[in-house]
């Protein structure tokens, strides 16, 4: 069957007894209640510390087949997610479940997990490095589910994504299960990825390295909701949360498609007081907020909050009063890290607050403006983030879709040529944000408005930006670059990519081998 | 049927098909799963501000036989409930269920909706002024509810209370229905017991009087819940806040008692680094607190927490470094709201946190001491604090019941005499708090513990204290103003009252008009 962007969704797919394909980024309405787990009682005499992840396993208890929780604040410093099912594999378990909301580089002992079967189901917003390598090359008989943040937070409430025991990183936490993210050896912010986990999981498990006096404050999991503690000597290493480039780009092509995107913001009448921006943390990203920042100065505006991710660039904004809050589902860098510890304008918010399509209203609805990258993006404007140049799985949507459906004016910024390669392609590998929800393509040699956006192109052509159809750009790339070769993959899917509100937007079929 | 502490409870009582009777404190374990409403999605151009709390009604819509909440922050000077249910009243709804956490002379318009059929059901933690005198009297067909506050976040969350909609009185919100409550004209400070309203009721509307610029922070109940959001003249009057005592007592007899309740706490061995305390806002509750603090301030320690309703005394407290942190459900007057907004170690916690028994963990389980009230004591220890010495309604449980269970120590203090009548009696007319969790009665005369915490008498007893046996106690009380009379009461059950873990441990019965 094809789904309304035309992309090849399999009837059956090994494991997944029923979906429903991508109708439109507003289509599919909620039908269901909220997930409820079980209500429990302790009594007051009741201890919640206990010695060792073992032991959490073995009073839970955690058997086959289960679903563990964690989530990525660490990135690629993170020391939870290993020494956990480290435990699983000691305790001769199998088939588990692991849901991760990023993976890196640092989770590659999972391989492993997978080979032996103690492993046998993923489901992420994104991945990279070795356990996505694999992937790609079909490790797993059950397809990855790649959700998108607000999509991941979603089915959690929903519970289309159960979950038997989340295990919380925790920076800091009490002995009876009180949490933040901005205290300890090991801080790492907003803890707002794991905070669906903690609320709808069956059994929250506080990991901490840094055991503080009852009560801990400030609290952004709460003792209500945590079963166990367990101190243990590192959950991670904060530096490792520093792995994308928070620089911005000294390239001048990168500038120039940064200064482009700035001034598509300013055509688009979006630079005025209680502006709103989202932006990521990759180099031309951040470019853009300069020029940005450098506009919102020249025009005395004061916006209104910042958004997403967070980096020290836009701490650096709110603190020179150019934004009057932050909202941070999650920490960049150190920063920002220490923004979100002192500053009460800096909040930590749920990545249900940030992104869920299903709820009474996300952050994302109130964006003005986005910046979003691309490995791809095809002539109706759908973007791939998930598949690389290769046909491997690089990366995923992360925010990707959910910024892009909430705010007025979407941009994808990128360099027309990728590893010599054109990034404009009649159809794209794997369709990961669907093109209604994309505005504007940027690039170094032109910029192409996505014909539904008539008002905007008007605005962007009246301000003398170089305004091109995205076909005409897409030649231009081919004149210098030729056709690129379409990739073949196999038939496996390895896999599926859900859009935000559950439906399936796209497979991800595994890459053949040389 | 009579309960585990001897209460007749009668088999079938008018509306209520099903009930558990009272088993013991812990005795009665959850069975179910957390309370489900429907899962909802916005559009991002989605507007959730409404001209009128009219359009409000017809927007939900609100139809007849609905349950509608409100949380009690004002106290006596709350303006939202009597606006909402005239507009009920004017929409001629009829047959509405009133889900007010506290219900105070302030409300008295609610005996005319009553009257009217547009409320036929009340459920509330504590009731004083007209509307309880009219309930007493039998002015509803259905017996009220009377829940403890810890047991009224349970039944939310439980699925036991279900909320049609949720009328948040907010001091403070923005257009996308993020609310707190330590801004604006009528700042009531912490909104702790609305938090479960907000979470788990089908609709969730903000009333403010305070409109603010996206996103307001801090934010106590999030745009995630907030359905609508209503800007109307004022939500009420702060000053009513202050409506209970607040002042230490000058009675010298008070003192007495606060002094010996102070001694007991340090007899039970609590004075020292770590001292977790509650106590209420009573004059005599307050200077239990001044010799505790003196004891405090003399062996140099650092308290930890304290707990609950919380007063400028407390505060103060907090300011001097003899407690750590504040946890605090609810502000008692302007020094605490002031102060919950400036200090971040005054934490704003849900109902739930506080005190629901049917979580993983309550802050009252990790109290060591905790002073409480009473009307009546019986021998048993079991207490009333729901009718008068006339068998009328005057308060209810609010967190006693929920902080005895939860305290290592926990202490009623009392008059032998109040009113001339002994307040130690053969049995209590209404048993609200189980005597198996009050541990020591202290009066002017004596102190006496409970026959189960044997451990503790040695203590008292090795201290010097004055203990007594609590017949023996009852017997002076006696000798001074002779055997009280018996209330004569009407067959018809007025109230239920309900133990925190929702069964039944009594019931109130008609007064007897002269």
């Amino acid at each position: 069957m094809k789904n309304s962007i035309g992309r090849e969704i399999p009837e059956n797919i090994a494991g997944f007894s029923q979906f429903i394909p991508f109708a439109g980024a507003f289509k599919t309405l909620p039908y269901m209640k909220r997930q409820a787990p079980a209500v429990k009682m302790i009594r007051p005499q009741d201890s919640k510390l206990v010695d060792s992840l073992e032991e959490v396993f073995k009073r839970i208890p955690i058997t086959d087949g289960m679903t563990l929780s964690f989530h990525h604040h660490f990135r690629n410093g993170d020391g939870v997610v290993n020494m956990v099912l480290s435990v699983a594999a000691k305790l001769g378990l199998k088939n588990l479940k692991v849901a991760l909301s990023s993976i890196f580089p640092v989770h590659a002992p999972l391989i492993e997990h997978i080979k032996n079967g103690v492993v046998t189901a993923l489901d992420t917003n994104y991945m990279s490095g070795p356990v996505a390598e694999a992937v790609s090359q079909g490790i797993l008989e059950k397809p990855v589910i790649l959700r998108t943040h607000g999509g991941r937070a979603r089915a959690i409430e929903c519970g289309q994504l159960k979950i038997d025991a989340a295990f919380i990183a925790a920076p800091a936490a009490d002995d009876y299960g009180n949490i933040n993210g901005v205290e300890g050896p090991t801080a790492c912010g907003s803890l707002g990825y794991a905070l669906p986990d903690a609320e709808y999981a069956n059994y929250v498990v506080a990991v901490t390295d840094y055991l503080v006096e009852y009560p801990l404050s400030p609290i952004s999991i709460s003792q209500t909701r945590v079963d166990y503690v367990v101190k243990v000597d590192s959950v991670g290493d904060p530096q490792g949360i520093v792995s994308g480039t928070t620089k911005i780009t000294k390239d001048p092509v990168g500038l120039k498609i940064a200064d482009t995107a700035a001034r598509v913001i300013e055509a688009a009448g979006l630079i005025k007081d209680g502006f709103s921006f989202q932006t990521g943390a990759g180099g031309a990203s951040l470019a853009t907020a300069y020029f940005v920042r450098k506009m919102m100065e020249q025009s005395k505006v004061t916006g209104s909050f910042a958004l997403g991710g967070i980096t020290g660039y836009m701490v650096e904004m709110l603190e020179t009063g150019l934004f009057k809050k932050l909202i941070d589902v999650q920490g960049f860098d150190l920063e920002a890290i220490a923004s979100i510890k002192h500053n009460p304008n800096h909040l930590e918010v749920s990545a249900s607050f940030y992104a869920s399509p299903f709820n009474c209203g996300c952050a994302v609805n109130k964006l003005d403006a986005v910046i979003l990258g691309a490995t791809e993006i095809d002539i109706d404007f759908n973007v791939n983030v998930v598949t690389g140049s290769d046909g491997i799985i690089m990366g995923g949507s992360g925010g990707h879709s959910d910024a892009a459906a909430g705010a007025k004016v979407t941009i994808v910024a990128a360099n027309l040529l990728r590893g010599r390669l054109p990034i404009i392609k009649e159809k794209v590998l794997t369709a990961v944000t669907p093109g209604e929800t994309i505005d504007v393509l940027v690039t170094e040699r032109g910029v192409a408005v996505n014909p539904r956006r008539g008002d905007l192109k008007k605005l962007l052509v009246a301000a003398g930006l170089p305004v091109k159809d995205i076909e005409e750009l897409k030649a231009l790339a081919e004149k210098i670059a030729g056709v690129p070769q379409q990739i073949i993959t196999g038939e496996k899917i390895v896999a599926i990519v859900e859009y935000r509100d559950g439906t399936i937007i796209d497979v991800v079929r595994q890459v053949k081998m040389q």
